[in-house]
């Protein structure tokens, strides 16, 4: 097990992401680093306002620890109190065309004394869904999770394919949040350079997941209507952060740094009261044929 | 103790509110009433894209249940399991004039068996603070509370103020959502009669606390600016009612509409990155001299 290997790999990818997303927009990261008094610390890389983003931000972070607390080990009471190790890279990126869907990427690694586990995954959330995209990014996915060979893919794309799914479910709505990816936690299988492999082959598929599918959509035409449908719709994506997702509510909840925290929520979000799409609309076709959890690859 | 006159008063109190609110929009609210199959129900009274309110809701709710969850009653155990009866009338008002504060209302009550209690309150969030606009509005809810005369005003006053400071506070920001006002729960003072009369005040006083503050802003002058503030602020209404509210929380959980539930959200939210109001500036005033519990009245 060796956690500076670790980090050291989340570094680069975030490098190697903000790098290219930064050369595709035209406009280039902000960068703020930041320190944990108690241990640790980030490197924060945020574009707002871009040509392409309205609101990208790719996070670097480290928590280190001299005793884990209670909390954090309500299921492995063994490790409370341990010094602890944990560390992430984590991006949400809120592109300004409607056509172009928002995009979730994550991978972290924890350690306290002999235990270490990985996690991470990533997701989209479209507001005007197009098969081929959902298709593409299910595909590379899966081919992510093969490492080890084509049996490896096999064998836990439909387990973090439906991890993902349970996952980002806003249960309130009776909606996904989008159409999903792969996410998976608690990783700590055959060896720690297997369970390694697998973490980076997942942030290494990203671009190849994410990019081909921006450039496909980047240059549609749109107006204030479907400006509209996508405020409305990042609505959800609020709803989901701050009511569910487990890393935004402990973050906030064990002082983390709010802003970083933060970043992975939409510029701009709408609410209409009770609000349906036209019957036979592009907006419709969103629910009926997107936002239901299927097989895509 | 009579819960079939708490609602009663409710349902009147709503009509109330709603007719002097759609007389000043000159929008008249929409109404939905809607019904839970496990018992209760509910009508939801609501204006969307008014002249002077964007988004202004005001609903009122009653869910029935032969058997309370020991979820519902970790705090009061001989409770689990009986029949009970919880009702209550809340509002939010979002106008679209950011010199217009946004604000919150709420009675509510409770009982199961011989068990019963009232719970209610309201407060001010401002975008621009204008300090006899708080002062008039803390005064007025201290008013609120002395329907058995002076005495009873000096009593609760401070107890249920700094009860709202300490509700009504985004930890994550080291911010309270706004100026406060008042905030009680569990409340059962000397028999039903008095309980209930205070809730009454405090709902019949909410029109007297906020509509002086209305009219005096709702001529101002604004512009892109001061709208692209109040979105920005409104981002921190989002954060307070999705993260730590309890009866938004409580709603979405067990199942409730999530329509009414959500209309507390503003009708637009924005989030930018690491934001400081400009030294000197109107909005900066907001944090240094509002965003700060203090004494009003």
């Amino acid at each position: 097990m060796d956690a500076a290997a670790v980090h050291e790999y989340f570094a680069r990818l975030q490098g190697r992401i903000v790098a290219a997303l930064g050369a595709l927009d035209g406009k280039s990261f902000r960068e703020d680093s930041w320190s944990r008094p108690e241990g640790g610390g980030g490197t924060t890389r945020i574009l707002e306002e871009g040509n392409l983003f309205e609101r990208a931000g790719v996070n670097l972070s480290r928590v280190q620890g001299s005793a884990l607390p209670p909390s954090a080990s309500a299921s492995r009471p063994q490790l409370a109190g341990q010094p602890y190790d944990a560390m992430g890279m984590s991006l949400v990126l809120h592109p300004r065309n409607p056509y172009c869907p928002t995009v979730h990427m994550n991978v972290r690694f924890f350690c306290a004394g002999a235990t270490w586990w990985f996690g991470g995954g990533m997701d989209l959330t479209p507001y005007y869904g197009f098969e081929e995209d959902v298709r593409h990014f299910h595909a590379t996915c899966k081919q992510a999770l093969a490492p080890a060979g084509k049996e490896a893919g096999a064998e836990y794309y439909p387990k973090f394919k439906r991890w993902c799914d349970e996952y980002f479910d806003l249960r309130h709505r009776g909606e996904p949040r989008g159409v999903g990816g792969i996410f998976f936690d608690d990783f700590a299988e055959r060896d720690f350079a297997f369970s390694f492999a697998l973490a980076r082959s997942v942030g290494d598929h990203f671009l190849a997941a994410y990019l081909p599918i921006l450039e496909r959509r980047k240059g549609f035409a749109f107006g204030e209507k479907e400006r509209g449908f996508q405020a409305y719709r990042r609505g959800r994506y609020v709803e989901f952060n701050l009511v569910y997702d487990r890393g935004t509510l402990f973050g906030l909840q064990s002082g983390g740094r709010t802003e970083s925290i933060l970043m992975s929520l939409p510029p701009r979000a709408e609410w209409r009261y009770d609000w349906k799409p036209e019957a036979g609309s592009a907006e419709e076709k969103l629910y009926t044929d997107f936002l239901k959890p299927k097989d895509w690859v």
